[in-house]
């Protein structure tokens, strides 16, 4: 940012600030005593949106994405979407199956699983049913419609050492996940990503996975939809076809205008969505801001984000917050001076592979309205002259 | 890792799991429902181990390097040390000034802070007096002897930003750092520093800071000594000389063997330690196994770190993950079969600037056994044929 803007974004603040010369509050006593395991400030509410499906153990919850800093998700605002709630498994009962197509078997527990060759990634989630909403005319705020998207820094065991050593059969194309939850839940891998990327993780952000992530063990299909990155991963089967099973065929399907359906749709697009100003916000009058959102891609690395702040008439590129990483969300953010007219904002980010996120009409143009999963069309927030931010829908 | 390794580790895993086919538990009822702010399991039971002074509310508690996975530390295991508690602010009620040597002094609320132009950075924080216990013989276990450095994403305001816009006079040369906690901790920081890549940090994982790390602000100087990068920061004072604080004089100088006392050693130098196998933990047998364990240096990246499986004798280059990031936590991977003899292992990291870590006795040769501060010298472990670890004491 130029130095005569961050003069401009600072003056705006002393006016904003006007009546505060008094000092601020200070500690007079002594404050609390240290602590085996911290908390956040009571001061500090934001959680994760709960939608329930049939039962309140079918459901999702959502990331407060607009309240976020930086890249990584707090794992007790990681998102949440199960088919049978959240199992209580203890660690040392739990094991890993591997058989199938295979020459030798193999059943691990969790003790010999942390005990081999492992590698930590920073990785982003995305529900393959993230911003359906938009697909339907939208949703008013970046938690509601974005937030079944999250980024973690995960550790595990690279699943490519155990193919590797339980020696795949000749004909081995696939491999069913299935998790230790209620229902069971069970995908069907491709082994080609199972011998590229995949990991068995049983970290994440530092600690053990957290229970709604699969404690204490998932698959990790790096890029991939959330959904068949299964969680409490119990077996590996490898076979020579897919299974078909509910969650790849009655959902995260694509069904088409033409009513053929899309399925193993699996690798997430090229997705960007700008947190601040988001809908919902209130921007308390005109000057300098520090727009800000999220990118991130199924293909590799974001290259570029691009910022309209016209309604897509004009758009400038924004500054990507380094490291840039693979399969990882990417900050972006741009200097803003708003001069209290209306405003739309959009972001729009092109991936490592040249790819560029689509409009929301070239989506629907392309895939009819069918279908309400794998949205990443651009997202559009219209600021008023009051500053209040809502989201354009259709 | 070779093939045939992995196969050794693979059977020694199975034969270590061999009563294990039966199928382990699974659930056959529905889970915990959705939730707002996620908990970790109760089968995870690492907690942060605390050191109080006088008062609980003056002490220190380290966190459980050798139960982390990766690079990030979960926030709510970041090591503490304070010493007037952890006092609860009221984000709305906070405000940093900036004055002294300035053309233009400031007043600015959070509101205003967090509105400014903002970078996120993976940086690791250390006490001054992490490893303390080192320089008098050792203590017994990674948590007690390292645990005073964790690693987090910092998000927050350059300080240059803000130094510019108040117009630093001709003579400043130091800024003093204040907090709002009971004791009102104090730290002089040389400009330069403030000048370079200093933060007004504000978020910490993703989320505002936690109360033990400043809620809801700190000053952040990458790769220095954790007391002076101020929590709970209220007060920028431009000054043209330190203020020689208490905890710049009597602690976290470093007392010479000749009675001269080494003050401002602000920079943390580069230091690693062995976190699995490390003490107290016990190997189930002769096999093969990951070791592993943390790197850093206050000047810049690691560039290489060796282990030794012999006491020393013999070294061999470890896996560092990437990326490896400047004034962050790298983590390092080797894979090592136990023959079931006693064995000493060890880490010795270098860095960009080509400083390799001291042994022990080189570093007390040079700096003598008056400070319990800034200790970095090479650490070592036992294994015994028990498959006991223990520290090597003095």
């Amino acid at each position: 940012m130029k130095k005569t803007n961050r003069r401009q974004m600072l003056r705006a603040g002393a006016a904003l600030g006007g009546g505060l010369l008094a000092r601020a509050e200070e500690s007079r006593t002594l404050g609390k005593p240290l602590s085996g395991y911290g908390e956040r400030s009571p001061h500090v509410k934001s959680v994760r949106a709960t939608r329930q499906s049939q039962t309140p153990e079918a459901g999702s919850s959502s990331t407060p994405l607009a309240d976020m800093y930086g890249i990584i998700t707090p794992s007790s605002l990681h998102y949440e979407r199960h088919h049978g709630g959240v199992p209580n498994l203890d660690p040392a009962r739990h094991s890993l199956t591997i058989h199938g197509l295979v020459e030798r078997p193999l059943i691990l527990t969790m003790d010999e699983i942390r005990r081999l060759p492992s590698v930590s990634r920073i990785h982003f989630l995305e529900c393959g049913g993230n911003s359906g909403a938009e697909w339907r005319g939208g949703a008013p705020d970046v938690q509601r419609s974005y937030g079944l998207a999250s980024c973690s820094e995960w550790t595990g065991v690279p699943l490519r050492l155990l193919l590797d050593e339980v020696g795949v059969k000749a004909g081995a194309s696939w491999i069913i996940a299935e998790g230790a939850d209620a229902c069971k839940m069970q995908r069907s891998v491709p082994i080609v990503k199972a011998l590229d990327d995949a990991l068995l993780a049983y970290g994440q952000n530092g600690e053990s996975l957290r229970p709604e992530q699969g404690f204490p063990l998932r698959l990790l299909t790096p890029g991939w939809e959330g959904n068949v990155q299964v969680k409490w991963l119990q077996r590996l089967h490898v076979t020579d076809q897919p299974y078909m099973a509910r969650d790849e065929t009655s959902k995260y399907s694509d069904l088409m205008p033409d009513g053929k359906a899309r399925i193993f749709s699996l690798a997430m697009e090229a997705k960007s969505v700008v947190t601040f100003p988001s809908g919902g916000q209130t921007l308390p009058g005109p000057g300098l801001y520090e727009l800000t959102g999220l990118a991130w891609t199924g293909a590799g690395r974001i290259e570029r984000v691009e910022v309209t702040l016209d309604g897509g008439r004009t758009w400038q590129k924004a500054h990507l917050q380094e490291p840039r990483l693979r399969l990882a969300f990417t900050r972006f953010r741009l200097a803003w001076r708003w001069d209290g007219k209306p405003a739309v904002i959009a972001s729009r980010a092109t991936d490592e592979s040249g790819y560029v996120q689509p409009t929301r009409e070239e989506l629907i143009a392309a895939r009819g309205l069918n279908s309400g999963y794998h949205f990443n069309g651009i997202k559009e927030w219209k600021v008023a002259p009051d500053g209040s931010v809502t989201h354009v829908g259709a």
